[in-house]
């Protein structure tokens, strides 16, 4: 199906950065023309090491999301839009609430604003999270769960979700969203644990420290390697009876905070792991075991997760140990 | 139960406003200490005239509520924050996106933001709109009804209630938000007709013009008088049972289009009336009947709106023809 974006023009927001650049790689390799827009912004995880084999076939654009004169010229000619930019940690949302919502709100309806001036035919393709779902109810969970949001981070993915229907209902302005679950894989930045947590721990391992779980480590999650969910993300935006959806986008497999540890552990060669009590503030943000059910993504797109987590962390862990001095 | 009141220090934002106003006579009467922002954005109803029974009484800060160091400063002290500065047009927020949620979110994220800092035991009373609700599945319509908001207006004042919740959560703030119906009464501002539908009605009969009614006039409104809102807010404000709830507050009664301006024309004594097909952007807006299910509110603060349309319409005339001047 992604033979389709030969020849089509794609803008990538945030494309510096771990999803986008790894899409911006999957777009070049099927022919489109790749525009991305970043603006390192210096918490995130943009970075020029990421786009280094395609850096001379995309066209790269420092700029801010925020800035609707900026969105309005690049969003002119598109084919597609994929709206990545975003502060991306619901822990820092706590600490940052203005921004959070400057960032993650403003961006998105500057898109939807250029998109309804100057484009109304370009599709939309917008990372939202299972962080929108809250405390869960049922697993695995399907798109149809409450959304209660206990983040402020959840609360604007939301909040943008909400956009993208408006502006289909009112504008007819097509739009595919999906909410991830927990991505990892090579590029995540790795200067901090406020996201990324396989990533953090693989650093972890590598650097021979203990890692601590909080409680008895059983909390599971569901981890998607970033290759599936490039393949899922793509699959979803080109596909023709896309109108305005929302799509949960995981692997479906849930795994144990303690499994993904040891998994690490013995894939890096490295590290320990060290039980310790929840600390009071993550506890309440502590949403239970979350795992992604998958079925409208599979029954639309014939799309599943191909890469488990064993095989997943190995082939991170071999990039980073090749890669490390451009991501430490 | 607002002898309360008495000796309180009350921010109110947007106080010079049409419920602001209002809000502050009754505040004054009660003995608390008032303090007013505005910015008297020159869209909205910020009118000096509106407080000149008691501008002595008062403190004016003139300054914006999006500016995170001005409310800082003004909520330090206070035991109550009536938060009312907004964008309060869901026909606007369709063209001026951005600024609605720049308007609307941000401000109050600054007078969480505040409280949580400076000032965790303050109580919040906040203006939500029956707008969250979207289109109307069940009349009347309680709190539990679906949020789907048609407009960006809606979709920001829903935001702003999960963020009352989201603090409550996290930081123990505590708020009262209202889902008011159609307020109408004094000192609504009457330059334009993108809100006020009551006030602008009423400026149309006593101007001899010709109001006309989209489709059949049938479909049903709650209309409430302002001072019984006024009521309903300060009541719930001040219950000592509050941690953090929304209320609906309207009248209960459904009154439909037509019979509104029939019932303005007879008090105004001029005016006519006619009916015209529905215009596209409007249509699509269209929430259904609308009735406002007042139990909740009934049940824990025993409050009830007491002034019918008939009277209530008869009061807004009076005081209009009196003080045109200050309004049109």
């Amino acid at each position: 199906m992604l033979e389709k974006l030969e020849g089509e023009k794609v803008l990538i927001t945030g494309g510096l950065g771990f999803i986008g650049s790894n899409i911006a790689d999957t777009l070049h390799k099927f022919g489109a023309h790749v525009t991305i827009l970043d603006s390192i912004m210096s918490l995130y995880g943009g970075n020029y090491y990421n786009i280094k084999d395609i850096q001379n076939q995309v066209t790269l654009e420092l700029g801010d999301a925020r800035d609707y004169l900026v969105v309005e010229r690049l969003v002119k000619d598109m084919d597609y839009i994929i709206h990545l930019a975003a502060q991306v940690s619901y822990i820092d949302s706590r600490h940052m609430p203005v921004e959070d919502m400057d960032i993650n709100c403003r961006s998105i309806l500057c898109i939807l604003e250029a998109c309804r001036r100057v484009n109304p035919e370009a599709i939309i393709g917008f990372s939202s999270s299972r962080m929108v779902y809250g405390k869960i109810q049922k697993i695995p969970t399907d798109e149809e769960h409450p959304t209660n949001p206990l983040s402020l981070y959840g609360i604007h993915k939301l909040t943008c979700e909400r956009y993208l229907k408006y502006y289909h209902q009112e504008f007819g302005i097509k739009s595919v969203s999906f909410r991830i679950s927990n991505p990892y894989g090579p590029r995540q930045q790795m200067k901090h644990s406020k996201y990324s947590i396989v990533g953090w721990f693989i650093r972890m391992a590598m650097e021979g420290q203990e890692i601590q779980v909080f409680g008895d480590g059983k909390q599971k999650r569901d981890y998607v390697y970033i290759h599936d969910l490039v393949n899922g993300f793509l699959s979803g935006l080109v596909h023709e009876k896309i109108e305005c959806e929302i799509f949960n986008l995981g692997s479906g497999v849930g795994t144990s905070f303690i499994e993904m540890i040891e998994t690490i552990i013995e894939a890096v060669g490295s590290g320990s792991v060290k039980k310790v009590p929840w600390p009071e503030n993550y506890e309440r943000l502590e949403t239970g075991d979350y795992i992604s059910d998958q079925s409208k993504i599979k029954s639309l797109f014939q799309w599943s997760s191909s890469v488990n987590l064993k095989e997943g962390i190995q082939k991170t862990y071999e990039f980073y140990r090749k890669n490390r001095s451009f991501y430490w």
